[in-house]
């Protein structure tokens, strides 16, 4: 099978572009110019225009943009027309702090079961979703609409876990552990590696005070 | 002041680097070729070689990379050879587990200082820091060497309280609030937009779906 895949850069733009569009329709504002939008986002108009190219331009450039149209639009191409239920496997601060975002749900990202190897934390209610011990994950993926995973466990399991997962069927996973996962074709990770961000502003930092040294 | 700067895409490879190497070094191996990393990271090795070439290169190809050295080289140039405090702001959840993380502090980075508007979170312990009043932010950034300010709070306030921490004198803020900040030159600001990174795996899940049934 061939796949013709938008490049995953423009994608990663794909979801700043629909908060954007998001805040100045609740702005009220009714149509925006490339121009403009690039002026708030701080990109260049003329990337604008590729991006929105890709999926054919979403409308006349002189005119400008349709604000709720394109904000629709790009919400459809994200698939966030559809409902997708998450699962999260790891019941820790960060697991909570994800089961509990509403603005998750706002965007069709339903909460619907958690699981962790912690008996302290079997039994305990994150917005209405009770803490399952791990041995009920396998009935839980296999009897319930499941298409997201979300990994919020230490390194050390996560790949194991990310097997048994997609054994049972998951199509999808999130990944906060800290390792790369090793998954078959067809199954989508993303991973939000915390440690790796902090260490590019590390990276940051660091530069910035040597070039402002060098240059004194 | 001329800023002469290695791509931001190649610094957001080096922690995924000094990940693998840091895993080979526990693992006993001494050298490694750009071949053998290619295979173990799946990125070619010219990628690997283009990549340590903005460094200097490290070291012969043909005998390979001494691992240990390697991972030196890179965490130095990562800025992980020097400690770096941070304070958080926002002490929910995420805010919770962000403090809680001891890989963060075995990096260099020592949790120092948290805040919070809740008056129930209010002199709650994490990880020995207690919470404090948002009101005891600028004392605290002015009487302590804080680097990095961790901003996980609500997209409402977020712009504020950056404007805030920066005329405090923070040079560097890891954001976690939905919302772009606007600071001066010279503030580092890394994001961390789950939602963004979520409607990507959204994004891929659903276009994997359309390819599939398109190629049926």
């Amino acid at each position: 099978m061939e796949i013709k895949e938008i490049s995953q850069a423009v994608i990663g733009r794909l979801p700043r572009y629909y908060r954007y569009l998001g805040d100045l329709k609740d702005e009220g504002v009714e149509r925006i110019s490339s121009q403009e939008l690039s002026e708030l986002m701080k990109v260049t108009a003329s990337q604008i225009r590729q991006d929105f190219n890709n999926f054919g331009g979403f409308g006349q450039q002189g005119y400008g943009y349709n604000v709720e149209y394109l904000y629709k639009e790009i919400g459809k191409i994200l698939g966030l027309d559809q409902t997708h239920h998450f699962i999260i496997i790891g019941a820790g601060n960060l697991g909570q702090a994800l089961g509990g975002y509403l603005n998750f749900e706002r965007r069709g990202f339903i909460f619907s079961g958690m699981f962790d190897q912690n008996p302290a934390l079997i039994g305990k209610e994150v917005r209405g979703v009770k803490v399952q011990p791990m041995e009920e994950m396998e009935a839980f993926v296999k009897n319930n609409a499941v298409d997201i995973a979300v990994l919020t466990i230490p390194k050390t399991g996560a790949v194991d876990v990310a097997e048994k997962l997609v054994s049972y069927g998951i199509k999808a996973i999130w990944n906060f552990a800290h390792v790369d996962l090793n998954v078959p074709e067809g199954i989508q990770v993303e991973n939000v590696h915390l440690s790796d961000s902090l260490m590019k502003l590390s990276y940051n930092i660091n530069r910035y005070d040597q070039l402002v040294a060098e240059n004194q």
